[in-house]
């Protein structure tokens, strides 16, 4: 197992990402404040380049690439954010990249990996195993890797969004965090325990994919079967190996929320706060305002990781029953 | 009629509102510097509270009421953004507020405004005259009426936003600003004849409704009836005596959108930054990619002025025949 990242290759990542990466401003909502009673910060990485946190991470890997690397390039397996992450850092530092997709991805996901400027290879994903099929194109090619959330560059750079957020609040007492492989969780705890080593730090996941918070009950990684949620970057079946380690030893717990609590929160990220934000993005928000933890009086931050939605879907799960 | 403000004004605005009014971010794309050539700077007032810049306006004005006004109260009439504007600042301050609505006003304006502690007193448009029914509210009760654009400290108030976009990035060489009654229009000129002598400034009115254009071009104030167009906040009939002046003064021309232009912008807010933004709030984005102007290679402001949209309406304008 390659070495856990620490706080040094988070703040090294930020030097990485100076003029990259949007440092994405921290909102404040008098709505939410009352809401919960507390004063609430949300960090906005749906205002993030290509709509996700997963920039920094993806940016932050091919970054640290050697000359030769770089001259071979970069392949990674995502039908989600961490392709266009891929494919966009690619560009920028002029790697070339490869993305393998399931053949029925999306065709705007694929579409705007090919914007970037991604090659995107296909696969069946009912007669052809991904993890074979990347291992041979990567050899047979060379290039590297960049698994989507397993990795301690992707970790460090991923940590970057809460060393900005405790940067601008200061130390926080609560930080909830969005929960699906573990990379921004697993990143978020390194600065915290550098930063605000007191603020309690929460992970929060799909009520329908729990095994984040079954693992941290076990000691160990569960596996699940592909949950039924809304929350689709967060439809993991189970942590990375390095990024359980750190949310095990960095993490006060994990928490849950429910596809009507998720929908909940878009409808009040648009309507009070003027954003879109897409349902994983919504995890901490909704487990802040449900899970039943004591937050008055507190200072609380929130990290909306991402707003990447089909607008017609968006349209039509808030829009259904909208006042 | 009142002397026209000046920037001094402005500056002593931008003191009023600090803790006061959000420093909303200036926000950048990629896409949107691709489509118009050009590097764009987004200052997003849709993000301000109550989600308009209107906040500015109303809290400076009702800052600089003398403790016999404060004890009297303000009144106001709109069924829009600048009724909540004026509800929310008098809260704030501990001012009583009366506002005057149409009885077929929106319900969930209506809550909203009442949410903010204003009290709201509604007439019958079609056999009630408006402006003869605050005249004597105003009288019977010693109450000072803030109209919604057409004032010194209302003008200064919506300049800061300028203020703090033109400190944020430097002298621009266009700025793009919406206008219905020029209260915005007229502030930012203030600051942008202040802090970016050079810039171009433009105001951008719905297509259906370019009494603003009409009157720059006669050099007089021209009425229209009441424009059919989505964006309801731009939906006046005439500019004020004091934002005529300034606007004919210091802005270099003015523009328009059609409605199916605002509707593309919503969907571009909405999909690639990340933003509800209202149909009003999307003028300026459309005319600057639509007017044909040419901005290949400048540094380009966009004013984003409000993300109040009822999300019923709002799902409905971004989910039809969106990909």
């Amino acid at each position: 197992m390659p070495q856990l990242p620490t706080y040094d290759d988070v703040a090294a990542a930020a030097q990485r990402l100076q003029g990259q990466a949007h440092r994405t401003p921290v909102l404040r909502s008098s709505t939410a404040d009352r809401l919960l009673g507390a004063q609430v910060f949300f960090k906005c990485e749906n205002l993030q380049r290509m709509g996700a946190f997963k920039f920094r991470g993806a940016y932050n890997s091919l970054a640290k690439f050697s000359p030769a690397q770089r001259k071979a390039g970069v392949i990674a397996f995502s039908s989600g954010n961490h392709a266009q992450a891929i494919a966009l850092s690619a560009r920028l530092l002029g790697i070339p990249a490869t993305i393998l997709m399931p053949l029925d991805a999306p065709q705007a996901k694929m579409d705007a990996t090919r914007g970037y400027g991604g090659e995107v290879i296909t696969f069946d994903r009912y007669t052809q195993d991904r993890e074979q099929l990347t291992v041979q194109l990567a050899a047979e090619r060379g290039l590297t890797l960049i698994p989507p959330f397993d990795h301690p560059d992707v970790m460090a750079g991923q940590g970057t969004a809460a060393k900005e957020l405790l940067e601008e609040t200061g130390p926080l007492d609560a930080l909830f965090v969005p929960l699906g492989g573990g990379g921004l969780l697993s990143g978020t705890a390194l600065s915290v325990r550098a930063l605000a080593p007191q603020c309690k730090l929460y992970g929060v996941e799909p009520e329908a994919g729990n095994d984040g918070q079954q693992s941290l009950r076990a000691g160990r990684i569960i596996d699940i079967p592909t949950p039924k949620t809304l929350a689709d970057g967060a439809q993991t079946q189970h942590l990375g190996k390095l990024t359980f380690e750190v949310i095990r030893r960095d993490a006060d717990d994990i928490l849950t929320a429910s596809d009507a609590q998720l929908v909940e929160a878009m409808r009040f990220f648009a309507e009070r706060m003027k954003m879109v934000v897409e349902p994983t993005g919504c995890l901490g928000f909704a487990a802040a305002r449900h899970a039943g933890l004591p937050l008055a009086g507190l200072r609380v931050g929130v990290i909306v990781s991402g707003g990447n939605v089909d607008l017609a879907r968006y349209a039509q799960l808030i829009g259904a029953n909208a006042s």
